[in-house]
């Protein structure tokens, strides 16, 4: 009864090719690297302030409270079977509790917990956007954001940020972007790689936007409250009662952790916009994986209601503390220009090209760097920001200070102060 | 320069579909299930054999000497901090040497490291297919194959397994279902549900196929080494030199802890075809999720090489006493046909439906076994095989015995010694 199935002869040779998902999952950040000669001056130890892991450094550790929550969690031996794929109830309910503000209640049927906060933005994205259609995130902005959407055959469309007014959104710049096959609007705050901190206003700002267009919010804020001292961090979803958002956040950087992958979803929906399908959407999705590790799950109520306060502000304080110091040394090295953050653990630093013209790009001018000086930055065409670099600064204050010294001694050998007539470069702040 | 972008109006209504991806994820027990009315007796206590997840009775558990391992990797304050994609080396290096033969060796690179077996079986799946492409899995099978392919558009086609040949593959009708469409076949030894252990002869016979057609094995082998004494686990890449096989393990199973989610894929390569894309496309969907837990990474090593060989075989006794006791009392109750296992944790029960006129199927006969004993076995149609049902072994014994007594009292009341002529139903073994 059935057609005849088109059967292919036997064949004489091999030839698996990868599927068009795989060829199109791409790091951007690893090929950049990877590309780069990083051969460092043997007689100087590296230094490297490119890896935004906060942990590298052995100076900020995890508390011993939150170990002993895990060696609690894992000796009660009941936490090693499957969870339900969204997560235990427990520890969804504590990360609704963590979550929760008076305006943006939510509770544990509203939390997905994932594999990390990537798996969080994978999942969102996977389920809010067909190939096709586009995502608007921004430019600077972290990579994955491409990695995932693109690897689905969506389009990412880059919203500029503004260095000049503390890397805020370019409003009209992001609403001329939205066409028919926009899906949703990424915003990262605070952000990486920028250390941005938007106020209520700006936040509010974007949110009218999605609001009058009618485009959900995928909020990135794995950096909740990572904020130094005169900012606010507003959860986006606390200043709308219109937008629906799914906030994408977990354990890995406040607490210190990103190798634990704990991360979660939470979901924001006010007005049931989200009940109709993608709710149900990011259930079926997490049956994929079947959620994060049991025991790191079981240990969470613990950790997010009793990790000493005086953790989070020792280590906020230190970040800060190091983002002035750095930004006080770079600021005054000719053909640099800091933009100081003011939160997240990160600064951006853009490059006067004109003034190095033995370098092409960001990329060259922070190899050659590698190369002489031992200091290692990522450029920030990573982020699709060309001449500017980024810097972590969860690094020792020791080592930071030397790394000034040495990123000073590096300008001052190839600045040169007065632009060439041939081989001008543009500085990049708007790369378009 | 740019054509000018397709503007779509403000819009007035929210309207947030999800994607066809989240639409196509679904996962069949999940939806047979959910749709069973499972209402225990009151009178007798619930008797769940329907989980496949060794750990819920809290009869078997991970040996302390794991325990300390993990605890050790917690103290050393060194794995709470990105590691590769891929996975450390170290514990790569471990997998590598767990699972080498000597006819089929492997090293570090040949590992990629993910989160539980699930997910090493969506990065197989997702690098070797492509949308309208076919997956050969088996039948009776474990659903998440389909519930993967599926979501992204790959078709999957069954190929039967024989209950009477101890669930050996149909190989004619294996072999039928190839065609210009088919990117891999699926081989699950020993199986989920079925509990088989193939021969070397059975698994020379199935790569005999695949290299004919030249076509790719996901080899999912997260039960292997759990065989019944008289049978042997052969490792399908120990016996090819041509077939390129990408096999799929974990802790989950054999150290009793699927909540740690962590799993891996081994690269068996020979002939570097996997060399040409494959390898790279592994790789690169690693990236979006970044790897497994770090600190049961960096445990890895130590829980390969040093669990005591008591804990396995202790496990395994248990499980094939077991196996044998229910097998034996199964038997002897007119209408249930049990197919003795020979490996993994599970046993398939047919049903010889036209005994049992009152009920459509196994679906209806399973929920009325909860509703009358409470003891709850998952009818197979959850894995495309009706009128069977699967129990799990890893019960402690006196539930088993108590729940062996309930079905056989549930089948002597529902018994009919001879078939109505009406309402015939046809057993199932087949079900095309």
């Amino acid at each position: 009864m059935e057609p005849p199935v088109k059967r292919r002869r036997p064949a004489t040779t091999w030839d698996v090719p990868a599927s068009n998902i795989a060829r199109n999952t791409f790091n951007p950040i690893r090929s950049i690297v990877d590309g780069m000669k990083l051969t460092p001056n043997p007689d100087k130890p590296m230094i490297a302030l490119s890896i935004g892991d906060p942990t590298v450094f052995g100076n900020l550790r995890v508390p011993d409270q939150i170990e002993t929550s895990v060696i609690k969690s894992l000796k009660q031996h009941k936490y090693n079977g499957y969870g339900p794929s969204t997560g235990y109830e427990s520890s969804r309910e504590a990360v609704a509790k963590y979550v929760s503000t008076e305006k943006s209640p939510v509770t544990s049927k509203d939390i997905v917990l994932t594999s990390g906060c990537s798996g969080a933005l994978d999942l969102c994205i996977t389920c809010l956007c067909n190939p096709g259609q586009n995502l608007l995130v921004p430019r600077p902005g972290f990579s994955i954001y491409k990695t995932l959407a693109e690897s689905l055959g969506i389009e990412v469309k880059f919203y500029n940020l503004l260095p000049e007014k503390s890397w805020e959104i370019d409003l009209d710049h992001l609403e001329g972007l939205i066409d028919d096959k926009t899906a949703a609007v990424l915003v990262n705050n605070p952000s990486n790689p920028c250390g941005s901190v938007y106020s209520k206003q700006h936040l509010q700002d974007i949110l009218k936007i999605c609001d009058t267009w009618k485009l959900p919010v995928i909020a990135d804020e794995i950096y909740e409250h990572f904020v130094f001292s005169g900012f606010d961090y507003h959860p986006m979803a606390s200043l709308t009662d219109t937008v629906p958002i799914l906030s994408c956040s977990g354990l890995t950087k406040r607490f210190l952790v990103p190798g634990w992958r704990l991360g979660w979803i939470v979901i924001y929906d006010k007005n049931n916009v989200f009940s109709q399908e993608i709710r149900q959407g990011l259930l079926c999705l997490s049956q994929k994986i079947l959620g994060p590790n049991t025991i790191i799950q079981a240990a969470l109520p613990d950790i997010l209601e009793n990790t000493p306060e005086s953790f989070y502000t020792e280590t906020l304080e230190f970040i800060e503390s190091n983002a002035k110091l750095f930004y006080k040394h770079i600021s005054a090295i000719p053909g640099l220009k800091p933009v100081m953050p003011q939160g997240a653990m990160y600064m951006m630093i853009g490059i006067d090209m004109e003034h190095f013209p033995e370098y092409k790009d960001d990329v060259e001018f922070t190899e050659s760097m590698v190369t002489e000086q031992s200091v290692f930055c990522l450029p920030a065409t990573c982020f699709e920001f060309p001449n500017f670099f980024r810097v972590v600064l969860t690094v020792p204050q020791d080592k930071l200070k030397e790394a000034c010294e040495r990123i000073k001694d590096f300008c001052g050998q190839h600045y040169q102060k007065k632009p060439l007539t041939n081989g001008v470069k543009m500085n990049g702040h708007h790369p378009e």
